[in-house]
This record gives C-alpha cells, structure tokens and sequence, in this order.
C-alpha cells in the first residue's frame, strides 16, 4: 500500500527531498467554479464590458498567490515560476476558472496553479459577498500536468 | 439594483472605506470538503491514530492563512483575529473541514474563515497526491456570521 | 535644534513608543508622476478605455503595498487602515498618481500613502519597460495629513 | 495538574480566544548571548566604533522580526506593537542582547520580545560566520514582563 | 506599433512566460534622489559621521525589499538575487541614492533595483520626517543594464 | 586579520556578491536546546503519545521559518531548499532539536538551519508558557555542513 510521501517512519512530516530530482519543463493546469447568483453574475458581466475590475482584481490576487505557494502550503518547495496566467469564463450559472503554471524546476507546480485558482476565487467572493449572501466554491481540482525534458 | 461594494461609481477597485463603523464582537464559521479516494482517507485516519500528522499539518497551515487574509485578498482590511480554529471530519467518503474566526473589530471576519479552510484543505491536498490522483476541493462556503456589541 | 525621532541618545535606531498617543481619525494623501513616452502614455490610455488593466494592476499593487507598510519601512508601526484608495490621471505628459489611506489608530498614515503611490508607480513602470526605456518615477511627495478626534 | 494552553480536550492546536481580554499597557523584555571568538568580538567592537553596521543590522531585523512574530509562531495572535527597542552590549567574552517590546492590546508580548532577540541574534551570527567557525546562541529568555491599567 | 508585454490578446494582465529564456549574468543599476532641508542633511551627515544610523537602516530596508520585489510588482518574476548594494552620497542639497543588483537568471532584475532605491528613500523620508515636512522623492530610473552570458 | 564578509571596504552592509560561485549540493545540520520544568516536558511527551500535536507545530514552525530565512536575515541570499525536517529528542530534562536543510544552490544553508531551530524552539516555549515561567533556549550551533560536487 503507498504511504503519505511527507510523513516519514515515524509519521512526522517533512519537506520530501528533491535534491536528486532534474529540472525539467514543468506544467500545470488546474481549476475551479465559482457558484453566484444570477443578478451577480451579470453584475460581474457588465462591469467586465467597462471596467473588468472584479476579474482583474481576481486575476492579480490568483498570480501573487501562486508565487506565495511555499510560504502558505506548510511542504511545498520554493520553486520559481516562469509563468503564471489565471483565466476566467463567466456564463449564466457560475464564474469557472483556470489557472496556468510553468516552471523549469526540480518538482512540479501543481498547488501553484491550485492555490491561484483558490484564491483568485475567494477575492470574487470578498468583492460580491455584500449582494450576493449564498456564494459557494466548487470542483477545484487539476486539469492537467505535464513534464518535457530541457533542451 | 445593489452594486458591488469595492468598485466606486467609476468601477475602479477600492478598500472600502470603514472608519465609521463601530467595533463588536464578530464570529465567522466556514465549511468545505475534501474529496479523496477511500485508500487515502483511511491512510488520513489511521495516521490520525498514530499522529494526526496530516491534520495538524493542515490545521497549521489553515490558522496561519487567517492571519494573512489581508495579504492575499487584495481588497480585505487588515483585522486582529481574537481565536482562530480549524477542525475536521474525517468520513469514509470526504474530510469536511470547518473553521470558526473571531474579532473584536470594525468589520467581519468571513473571508479569514473561508481562507483558513481554503488553505487547509489544500495543504490535505499537497500531502495526499502522491497517493491520489483525483482530489478534488468542493462546497466551500459560509456556515454562519454573528455579530454582538462589546460590553 | 531637532533631533531625528527614531535615533535614541546613543544615536541607535529603535521604533519611537506610541503607547501614550490617542486613537484620532487619521488621512494622509501623497501624490507621485511617473514620466513615460507619450506613445507609453497612449497604450495605457487605450488599454484603460478597453480594459485598464495596467492601472488596475498598479492600483492593486499600491493598495496591497499600503498594508505591507511596516514590514517594508523598518521602523513603521502595524497600523490597521481603514481604507486605501489609489487613482490615476493619465495625461499626454504623464501620470499623475494619488494615494489615499485612512485609520483610526495612533500613529498617522503618510507613510503608508507614500508606499502605496511608490509601489502603483514602479507596478506601472514594470508593464510599460518592454516599450518604453526611459521610464521616471518624480514628485513623490505628501499633499496633505489631517487628525480629527474619535466621536 | 495545569494543560497546555493551546490545546483543546482532543488534543488539537488551535489560537486561543482572546476576546474578553482588556487591553492594558503590557511591556515584555527578553535577553540572550551570542558566544564569539574574542577576535571576532574585537571586530564587531572595533567596526562599532566607526560604523556600527553589524550592530546596526542586527538591530534593524531584530525590531522586523517583532512585527513578523504572528507569521512565524503559528498561535501568536496578531499585536500592533507601540515600541519595539534592541540594544547590545559587547564584551571581551560575548554579545548581550536584550529587547523591549510594549503594545496596548489585549495579550502580552514576550514572544515578540524573544523573537526579537533571537533574530538579532541570528543576523550577528551570519554577519560573522566566514571569520568565526565556532559561534553559539545562548540563554535565551524572557526578563521581565509588566501590565498596567490603561488610563 | 508596440504592445504592453504583460497584456495578453485580450487586454488581460499574465506573467509573461520564461521559459525559453537563458540564464545569464545579468546586473541593473538604478538611482534616485531625496530633496531633504539643508539642515535635515546635516543632520544625517553628522549622525553619519557618528554612527550612520539613518543610512544603515534604509540600506537594509533597500535590500530587503530588493528580495521582496516579486510580492510587491504583482507580475515580476521570482528571481535568486546574487547580489544586492544600496550606496548613498548625501550631498549639500539631497540624498542621492543608487542600487546594484545582481543575479543568474533568466530574466533582468530592473525592477528590484528600482524596488530598493524606492524603499531605501522611503525609510529616509520616515526617519526624517518628523523634523522635515517637504521631503520629495525624485528622479528614480534605470542607469545601466547588462548582460553578459555564463560561462 | 580576517574581516567581515558582509561590510564593504567603508564599513558598509551588502549581501556579498555569489554570482562566481558553483552550484554544488550542500547540507546543514544545526541543533538547540530547550530547558523547561520537568512537568513540563512530561506534558509535551504524553501529549505526544496521543496526538503529539506540541512538536508538530513546532514542526512545522521550523520548516516554514527555514523557508522565511532570506527575509528575517536581511544580508541572506534566496536559496531554494529541496529538504529541510526538524526533529525532536524530549528528554527529562530538556528538547533536543536539530533541523536538517539541503540545497543545490551556490551558497550554503546553514542560517536556515539555526533559523528552523531557533523558530521551532520559540513556537514550542509559546505553547508552553502558560504553564512554565522559566523556560530558555539555549547551545543553538552549527553541528555539520557539508558541500559536494553536483554530478
């Protein structure tokens, strides 16, 4: 049966060594919706054809939260990111978002792009929580992950 | 129609202005759940057993990321938290997570709530994908606000 | 003569002791302009009629810099602010940026205005360098500081 | 027999709730030693005397890490401080560092206090490595620690 | 005509990638200037000549906001600096202040040496402005940047 | 005589230039001690046995501090860790703790050692202050470091 790879013997827990590992041309792609009523959501909209504030404020918040990663998840690796994108897709039900996150690190980005999608999500959240009282966050998972060998 | 609160009559994004508003006792408790194969969750409690590790880990990691909230949503004051807590459920089928906040300030504490089980729930994450291939974070949302006058 | 408040008898830094000072109503505004090539100034301007998304990146970048004041300034005090505002004014000469902060504590806040104009300035600078290669951040400067008793 | 204050009856980790505390005028002060080899004292003397800087840099992280204390002991509440000081005192044998922290809030400070002297005392420790092989931080402790009623 | 780098097609604000590009040696150069009363310049002069404390202190808040510069400029790089200095010629009528940076990797560190110039005359301005109450921050730009490949 | 790495010819503070140095990887071990009343540390190893949830957040105090060394030190170099653990020996008479930091950077580990030590030390006397008035850190040392060759 596999074990919890930051636990040790003993269960406590620790930074997994990657001293050994090689960097590669790292990907990540995860995502997540975000529930709103339909009056927020064509609020949403509508100040997306002005001014895109609330998105643009969202997308901020996600990309400085990926390059917090290390300092809010307890074992990740400091890894440094080359590229960190987070996109939204508004329709009538609900706000889906997707964050994108490359490396050329000795471990993946995975949390980075999960982290971004979290929290990009929950400034949404704190920027419509005054009109909207039922706003829920849902599905935030990982769409993909891919590793190619650097030149 | 209600507007959204941190765009100005311009829609440009701003911290909303709360000098006026008078400090009370305030309490936020958020949920969400963790969707995680079984092999995991039984991985998750019968390490809780031994150590717990898993959890106190993400407990950790939940606590502190409430005292960073205004850090990591852009528009959130910066609030002193008086308690924060983190606890979880571990069932065969999800970990339910659920955070309780309180302050003595000028304005509420739902997004610290929301963020600790964010981070948390993540942080379960983190430590369970090697292991689990399809996790994914669901239901995360506000459970209760109350607000009384100090004494 | 005056003497510099945070340099004790012996010359040594230290954070000067607020205990004895009482909570005001507190505003500080400072203003700054950053020198960019009209082409530079025309790409924002267009941008801002479409999306504006350089000034609301900068205006999040200010605003979020406004709060990281005491960890960026050594000798500043924690000051919980009770609103941030960050504007622009995009001429064909230059931009002209204002910050805005308020608090309730017992210290003031120029500090904090001067950082948030400082940051939104240089977080302009950062999306123009690829186009524009004589960038100048000038005038930074307070314009005003005003102290009224709590109610 | 007493329990640790920052369990709960299962056991679990969690920030205790402070919000029935009074603030009062609470002063903590912590001390430590740094050993060094005599020459490297004579060193940092000797600088002290025509800049200061090792002393001075220390200083400066010492007062830093006070404010930081929230983010680096994962119970500490969040404590604006109204005074943070550092001072040492270099003799032929060793460093004494003591720091004084006072804040008018609704729980002490003596940890600030500590981290305080502890990472002044790191900062000495890296600033001196290259020259001295045999460094080491001891007695560590807290001094004093004071509360009185705000007027 | 040229576009605004960090924007993508649709006006949208991305880190841009790095993927493909090599790690070089690459250093910056910035400067920028602090008008301060004749009599506040002699101030730090003197206390300069003693014990430099104004300059030591805003030294090190320059280089460590140098290593802060990707949480503050939302779509900067996190770049391993290899060196960082801040130096400062206090003349009769201003603080001029310059910043080197240094790094390996694969993209220019512009941006923190202007990062640390606007910090460092920022903890000047609070350190002095309690005696000085028209300081101005000025002429803060890029003096040079290279880029030599690794060998 | 040898000088101090960390100040220029002038006496002035600058993170040493390691831009020629060769990544290599490198490890550091480095231990202290914790001196608490017996009852004490009997409570922290019963609470051991069950949950053991004292030593895991200092733990992961530790490991998150080793993370935060370049920003609390301020003359460190950002170094991306591929291990850090901290561990534990909780005798009758004291806490023995050592924490073990790999790299495969160009400089070494070695703070992030004595900070992970120092920081887990300081998180368990937070938790246990309540019940202890006498507790002290004590003998924090550098035990190893080593540098080898990268394949």
């Amino acid at each position: 049966m596999p074990s919890l790879t930051h636990l040790d013997d003993a269960g406590k827990a620790s930074m997994v060594d990657i001293s050994d590992k090689t960097p590669c041309l790292r990907e990540a792609i995860a995502e997540g919706r975000l529930l709103l009523h339909p009056d927020t959501l064509r609020l949403i909209r509508e100040n997306g054809l002005k001014k895109g504030d609330v998105l643009a404020v969202a997308r901020i918040a996600g990309i400085q939260a990926a390059k917090q990663t290390q300092h809010l998840i307890p074992l990740c690796h400091q890894i440094p990111l080359s590229k960190v994108a987070v996109d939204f897709d508004v329709t009538g039900e609900n706000v889906h978002l997707t964050a994108t996150v490359k490396t050329t690190a000795a471990t993946g980005v995975e949390m980075e792009a999960l982290t971004a999608v979290s929290i990009a999500a929950l400034t949404i959240y704190d920027m419509c929580k005054a009109v909207d009282k039922n706003i829920q966050i849902t599905d935030v998972r990982l769409l993909s992950k891919t590793k190619t060998p650097l030149p």
